[in-house]
This record gives C-alpha cells, sequence and structure tokens, in this order.
C-alpha cells in the first residue's frame, strides 16, 4: 500500500490511519492530503489513529506538520480516536502536538471542527 | 495490527479496508462490526475499499458475509470508493457481492444509506 484514502464528508475529510507510517507514505499522504483540502475546499481535517497502539516521534512529527499545512490553508485539524497508551507515551517523548486538536471520537471530533469554523449544523449534509 | 477500526457517525459506521485482510482479521472485523451494530443500533455499514488495487474471493467472501449479517441485524452495506479495476476483477471472478450495495464515495454511499433506511436527512447530525 503506498497511499492511505482521505474520504470526503461535507467540508471535512476524514484520514485513517492503520499503519506504520514509513516516510514516503508520510510524505505521500501530506501531499495528498493538501490537494484535496484545496480542491474540496474543506475546512477540517480528522486525523483517526485508534487503529495505533504506538505513535512514535516521526508520525507525532507527520500529524503537526499536517495541522501546520493545514491551518495556512484554512482548515483545521483534529485528532481523533488516541489511545490512552499513546498519549501516555506522547507526553513521555515530550510530544505535545502543538497547534493539533483532539477528541475522543469521530463524532466529537466533528462538532468540535463544526464550532471551530462556526458553520451551521446542517452544512455537514451539504453532500454534492 | 489485529484491528480495523469501526468509526461510528449518527446511525451509521463506517470501516476503511487499507490491507489485505488475513484469516483472523477478517474474523476479528466481523465480529467486532456486528457488535457494534448492535451496541450502537447502527442502520447502515459503508465499508471503504478506495485503497485496495485488488479485492481477492476471500475479501469478496468476507464482504458478503458481513452484507449478511449486518442484514439480520437490520442494518444495509454499502460498499463505497471501489476502483475500477477492482469491478472488473470482481466480474471476471464471477463475485457479483449479491445483497451489498456499492457507491463511488462515502458522501454517495451515505445519501443511498438514508434513503434505503428512509431517515431524514438531519439525523445524520444525531450525534450523541
Amino acid at each position: 500500500m503506498d497511499k492511505i484514502p482521505i474520504l470526503r464528508f461535507g467540508h471535512f475529510l476524514l484520514v485513517t490511519i492503520q499503519v506504520d507510517l514509513y516516510d514516503r507514505l508520510a510524505l505521500n499522504l501530506e501531499s495528498d492530503l493538501i490537494q484535496m483540502v484545496s480542491k474540496t475546499q474543506a475546512r477540517g481535517v480528522l486525523i483517526d489513529i485508534s487503529a495505533l497502539s504506538i505513535v512514535d516521534s516521526f508520525m507525532g512529527r507527520i500529524i503537526g506538520n499536517i495541522a501546520g499545512m493545514s491551518k495556512i490553508m484554512d482548515a483545521q485539524t483534529v485528532v481523533v480516536g488516541m489511545q490512552p497508551a499513546v498519549a501516555i507515551t506522547l507526553i513521555e517523548l515530550g510530544l505535545e502536538l502543538k497547534g493539533v486538536y483532539t477528541a475522543l471520537n469521530v463524532e466529537k471530533g466533528m462538532s468540535l471542527l463544526q464550532s471551530k469554523i462556526s458553520l451551521p449544523d446542517e452544512d455537514l449534509d451539504n453532500i454534492e
């Protein structure tokens, strides 16, 4: 697999990371995601990491990069589904995921994004 | 990885398959999904296979199983994001994915599910 699928939900994009990111995969994800943000004019990016039982410093940096790039493109990033052990590891590694919002699950993440970008609720259904 | 994450969106569950399913992973997915359908009273299951460039007969059978099980639990299954090459292979293999709805992408799949289970649009936002 050399691509992680990016799913579109109205104004938001969803990425589910299920495998360890190696260099090329991470770079592909970054560029695909930014292109999707631009193409779909997405206002938010949800990154689901519920499948990951470990997040190393590389992965942490990639998530930070994505958040930074998205922000420049006027989209907010929310990391959802983080396992408790991952949160512990991140803090122990000194990675605070600055500039990245977090939420317990996708639904809470979407609510958070909606409040951040102040869209009315029904805009979630604006499916083209 | 021994689990594929299942994400909840209101009345629907979303599964993104990014890796080849081997026996245990497939069995885990089946049982996790059915338990989630029961626990969340989901009315629909979306299976995104946009990351797969090949679907073999085993994968086809698993998707069929999931659709069958979900149906008994009163949930419809929609496979979304199928690559053209996969559609060609499936038909050449004689796998017609009977009882499984398909849609081009997640948004179209959600619309399809909504029409199938005749929920009003705004119910997508019923986030608990």
